[in-house]
């Protein structure tokens, strides 16, 4: 089927590939015109015979926005936007609002995957109404893995956005377990080989796992980790899982912990340990090591 | 090779079974008479022809420390004691200390793969010097899973052990990150199809292990987990892996949360909760609910 | 001073007291006529003699904002609204644009002291432009505690709500922190005199405190906590400190984990601890327990 | 009354000088002889006329253990000695029992207040028989701060240092909660005057405190602790509360992340958050820091 694509990064672009390589007729636009298809977004409505299917994969947040309200102003009633950016859920049903008036639908879809989504397809996770996602299932279908698993229509509008959202929530609190681990191997005095402990994990035990995997494949390149800082970005998902959390009442220890952990991995300085620092030595006198920017 | 297997339960009872179909002759022995090869530990190494390995599959603990000391007192030089319970690594310094003045080698092992061990194999941390480990490897071998994954001799003595309590210190960790995105979704007044939605993280997405595939099997059974309570025991590694953290100075915020949260899960009414009720209470007016049981 | 004060529940009633104590005019509203000096928003205006200060002390949200708006079409340029109520200091920078346009200032104001107020004194944490503050301060004066201390303006318009939010997550982790160590000393089989020690801590210690005066007091009553259930309800000024750390990248475990146990306690099974159980299940053959409404 | 005082430094040295100012007879003993009364425990316990007490005051541990080995040949029976170092509680016991074949008592007592007890007193925490508990009694009453608090006889051998050991995780979870909320004043871009609202905190607020007294004066010297690294040491009686916690299956979270705050803070790079960084590289293709050292 035809499918109008906008967003041709390091995501879209392979996307582009996955479905291509199925057979389907993808139209591609990209405000960087080398890897574009068409000129502009009118042009690729243009493009695009009715009823039409455009997947938006622009950065969540003022570009998404931007993008769905100008699709908002090209598309026609009975055609379908398909959000598979990282946009917040709470995003989704606003987009959705201002696309309904003028009858043209709305389905979110959280996508997983990262750089090994062409070879092994993309997880996806999509909201929407029963009608809006039958429109874009071809897609669907040629972008996931092979077999049943990796596609859910779990809900309503939202909720595809929302899925995902937890799942990374979850990786956030798997990742941070494996890096624990690692780290006491590392501080042990009585195992010497780490990087095979860990390779040994992947099959037969209860952790195996893919994040296991790269783990080891990080490992064999620099079994130390030496050329590596410990700093970890994030890219909002994990804010949102616990915000969410809070929101409904619902404790998460652990993915907040996660989440801390990464905020703190880019202080250079803990102003908190610097208030910890500074009472103990009133109370105690016990000595202050001095900051040396201070 | 010839193996004597003491403790034929869940685990070493399936134990001998895959290594009977690799061709090993194990000669087992238990308290029950009912699944028992040979009736006493002094009948089982008789029935082993020298050099001999002597594998102990019971309870860590007391168990152990018994059998290790009885097992001291019938084998001779050069015999090997391979400890595949869920020791403590604190525990196989003292055991191959016991070992040594008779010439007996001590190797810990480390075992993973639950009741699918039979089937895919058991994964198997090691510890031990060189040469007493080479006296097991056929054992070792036949028990691990196939190909290059599921088997290391991760250092001396201890380090099998060591290994496996850091993996199910990970394993605790992974466990909780599930269960909060479970509960989350669960919360969700937008997610429509929670199993649908863990099901399909099964393939393509980061988060995809062997316990996702096990979560999605317990969901298959009992889609809201009605029927478990909430309710989770622990079996010590954990516990080890916090306290030896602790010792070390690691921290391991993520691998302890889980922790606690067991023990939560245990407690009829929090003591802890009750006290920070009280406080409310005293300087706010806030109405208390009073103890059903108070 | 002439005060305008709206809202005379145990707060507002005991503040009007404490004020009235130190001589000011206290003209005061409230839905229930019963406690009320005034019949309308309407007359308790018509009684202040312009520049009026006019004091909101009803349920953050909706409440404070339809008071607000009301004050608003009632008062005119010149005098002052003070919030003092526990709105969320989001809300400030929104009650403040709302009075602005007719000239009308606005100041929040962040109240701690509960039942004990009265008599101590209220300690007040301040957000406005110095020209408002001004207006309200001989009302700050009288309600605040005598000496140096119990008073703040501590920014512009918010800053006094966002003070108190901070304040009040604070108290979330040290009432945690004294709970954790109650419920240890109570597991001690070592510790005879659990109220004992306690009380023992209110002089001569790192951890004396008002809150631990407090624990005392409450032992002095009911020395196990047996009357009382593990139950800790949350008025939300922690959820907005987390909520706010998120926001701004800050690592907050401490307060972050007592937010947490407050949601937890007030669960009657945790679906998190259900879906551990039931993974222990699949992979160890553990046995779970049966959720007894399952 | 007379008693034998071993250990003259900071806080030693301390206790002598409020004791002689209470009118008792001390004995001091050191290794460094210019602040010793005397120039060996043989003639410490020459000095002293029987029944003797002894009080201890030197580092657990090592310290403390051959000080009580070598006051066990040199005490009668019925002499008493007093640990009051930070001593593990399961040490006394050890203690008690090294001592009791001579007939000797033994008591153990958990000192609080630093370099402040001089002036306000040691608050005591005290564990050992009534009798032997009785015989020290003039010596404590003297340490304590004036008035009802400030001393608890907790029960049995070990009591002492327990409740002492309590008293710190509670400590470094109150440390911890404060320190958060002032790195999220610090943080805010609506707070002006962070000291000022700390400082207003210590009258009329739920969270005033003797710490949040020595935070405000930290703060008076160096508003932003600018001159102070984000380092804070540990000294033992944290990590034996979670460790102790663990023990008992009690659920610690915010004394345990307290502890783990201190140990990341000693950190200059973690490996934990290395691996992170490692994984997120892996799937996602996210850009990494490289360790400057690496």
């Amino acid at each position: 089927m035809q499918l109008g694509l906008i967003g041709l990064g390091k995501m879209g672009g392979n996307m582009r590939e996955r479905l291509r390589r199925a057979g389907h007729d993808v139209v591609g636009y990209d405000r960087n015109p080398d890897v574009a298809d068409v000129a502009s977004l009118a042009e690729l409505v243009e493009r695009l015979d009715a009823p039409r299917v455009v997947w938006v994969m622009v950065p969540a947040g003022e570009p998404t926005r931007q993008t769905v309200e100008e699709l908002g102003e090209l598309l026609s009633e009975g055609d379908v936007v398909v959000d598979g950016g990282n946009s917040r859920f709470t995003d989704d049903k606003i987009h959705a609002e201002q696309l309904a008036p003028k009858g043209i639908g709305y389905v979110d879809c959280g996508v997983s995957g990262g750089v090994w989504g062409l070879q092994n397809g993309y997880a996806l996770m999509v909201g929407g109404s029963e009608e809006n996602v039958a429109k874009a299932q071809p897609i669907f279908d040629a972008l996931k893995p092979e077999g049943e698993f990796g596609f859910v229509h779990a809900g309503g509008v939202g909720a595809g956005h929302y899925t995902k959202m937890v799942h990374n929530g979850i990786e956030y609190g798997m990742m941070q377990a494996y890096a624990e681990g690692f780290e006491l191997l590392e501080a042990s005095e009585i195992v010497d080989d780490v990087p095979g402990a860990i390779k040994s994990w992947r099959k037969g035990t209860v952790i195996q796992s893919w994040l296991l995997d790269l783990l080891d494949r990080a490992l064999d390149d620099d079994p130390k980790l030496a050329k590596i800082a410990g700093y970890a970005a994030d890219s909002g998902e994990g804010r949102w899982t616990v915000e969410e959390a809070i929101r409904l009442g619902v404790p998460l220890n652990v993915i907040s912990a996660s989440l801390f952990a990464r905020f703190a991995s880019r202080q250079a300085e803990s102003p908190t340990m610097k208030a910890v620092a500074a009472l103990r030595h009133q109370f105690g006198g016990h000595a202050v090591k001095e900051d040396a920017d201070g």
